[in-house]
């Protein structure tokens, strides 16, 4: 009897188990122009696209309270939503922002929560308009939906990369992955003697951009300001490597990224070396640096090769060559998604 | 030193705490019609107003999966976040859905879950546009986000009632409150003999009522239809003396409700008089019925007096006479808001 029938979620992997629910999601109305698949969902709104996202934090999974600080927390889970709305080169204009609580929470606490919730609103000008405060039986939860805003001939989607197209990044990665590796390390070290004081001031960079990442809005100004629309952009969430896979499985295209290209901050380097980790893995398959991966037309390029903050990691050529690295000794590698595993 | 008060979240109260996190919230895009304090935001969308909303539903706290079907776990989370939409006189087009679960569900546990979603998107003619699939440490966890739209014109705010205009009800109310008070005996007599079946044969209305409500949109369609748009407008999820209220402090207004009027089923006063409640406890108190409550001017009362669907229940007037219960024996009770504790 198939009723009976029990599959473990991990034999499907969460795209596949995203790829199953989703299969037969029809679309009626007019007003949706598109649906699951991209950083954000888009609607129809007069002149103007209206972007939609949402993402939901969770206590021992997404964030551990032992070192991510409560106003941190409550920054970051707008931040992580208003950069898929940067994502599809929209602006955010409103987010509503659900909280569950266990009672070990006072009310100064949860304040706090707000304390991050509106210096990040404040910083990325979005309007707090709604939201739910509910208890929980263990563990603080964090559903945050957002909107944003754009031109509808300035939407961006992760479908329109093209051969030819110049492969850029907003900023360095895989300081995010070595902070968290730093954070476990002093939480290990803590647990086991509590007289010890956590060493982090080493390491301020890369544990800042794992536990108070910016959504990069401030690009998307930029873009706008020199006259650029991307033709293809997603948020590096997961590792530049699973964001490039599915930039060309989207657009139908092959990619080719430079190890030696790729933008790793030498703070990173260093903790990579301490960790005796190559520091290829975390800037490919490290998650959470929410900078922007985005190809343009090569006639754009003139505008933007001298801007200190793009770096050009690679190109797109055709869906048969797939997705892959040339390393620093010339050979050439395939990308294969990784993705991040949340710890 | 402040830093160390601790303030316990009961001390407040929900509505407390609600107040204090939304007190200095600022809003600062034109395109926010109306922000916190409504069943949905309201952002400006072209011709239209779209409106948003969400909730967050948690095992333990909103659903007890040892009765909640998982598929009617999945219809109510649209349903009831649907019925927040239809309160603004809008009808829903856009849903996103997060969802957490921890390992003991399998896919085939999932896919029942989004069987219920995907049920209710139909009914509701919502296209499901997004979302987020995370793991949950304990407990699953499912936050929706709905997005809706009304013309300009026929929006409709808790806060527009007025002196004369007249209370209605879309539907009986109580039943969910009282579903749920079988469910939880049932449940108490099966553990405490799992050889026993429930039996829930005799309740098959108020049970339902409780496992798979309905949102109203069928009630706004009809509204447009004879071509009323409600003064004021509320959907009955914390219970009506709760939502009377909540349209009496947004209009500045008071309200007078007769029992006598209040629309009872049957099935729900019978269960009331087996289990020794007072059959105006669940009709005021009880929540979960997903009614619409809304106040209309006199002028269109003509055009709704033979609808068999809308029970006039009470009346507007000033703010100084409070909102209260007229009793069947004719004495004036004062509504306190005591709202719905989940179990």
């Amino acid at each position: 009897m198939s009723e009976n029938k029990r599959t473990e979620v991990d034999q499907l992997g969460e795209f596949g188990l995203i790829e199953r629910i989703t299969k037969d999601v029809e679309i009626n109305h007019k007003s949706t122009v598109k649906g699951i698949g991209d950083d954000a969902a888009v609607i129809d709104c007069g002149d103007d696209y209206m972007v939609v996202s949402t993402d939901m934090l969770l206590e021992g999974i997404h964030f551990d309270l032992s070192f991510m600080p409560l106003q941190h927390l409550g920054y970051k889970a707008i931040a992580v939503n208003v950069s898929d709305i940067a994502a599809m080169n929209a602006l955010p204009e409103q987010v509503t922002v659900s909280i569950a609580i266990t009672n070990r929470f006072s009310v100064e606490a949860i304040d706090m929560i707000y304390q991050g919730i509106k210096a990040a609103c404040k910083n990325y000008n979005v309007d707090l308009v709604g939201g739910d405060t509910t208890s929980s039986r263990s563990g603080l939860v964090i559903s945050v939906s957002v909107t944003g805003r754009v031109a509808k001939d300035k939407i961006v989607y992760r479908s329109g990369a093209k051969k030819g197209d110049i492969l850029c990044l907003s900023g360095d990665i895989g300081g995010a992955y070595m902070g968290l590796q730093v954070l476990l390390r002093e939480k290990k070290v803590y647990e086991s003697n509590p007289e010890m004081q956590p060493k982090l001031d080493d390491y301020e960079y890369i544990v800042g951009r794992q536990l108070r990442p910016e959504a990069r809005t401030d690009v998307i100004h930029d873009l706008r300001e020199i006259g650029i629309v991307p033709t293809s952009m997603i948020d590096v969430s997961d590792g530049v490597a699973s964001e490039i896979m599915h930039i060309c499985k989207a657009s139908g295209v092959g990619a080719a990224i430079y190890e030696q290209k790729l933008p790793v901050d030498q703070r990173t380097f260093d903790a990579c070396h301490e960790f005796k980790i190559p520091s290829v893995t975390p800037g490919l398959n490290g998650g959470e640096d929410y900078e922007l991966l985005f190809t343009i037309d090569q006639e754009d390029f003139k505008k933007v090769e001298k801007n200190p903050n793009i770096y050009f990691i690679g190109y797109i050529d055709e869906a048969e060559s797939g997705a892959r690295m040339v390393t620093v000794g010339d050979q050439i590698v395939p990308i294969s998604a990784q993705g991040f595993k949340h710890f």
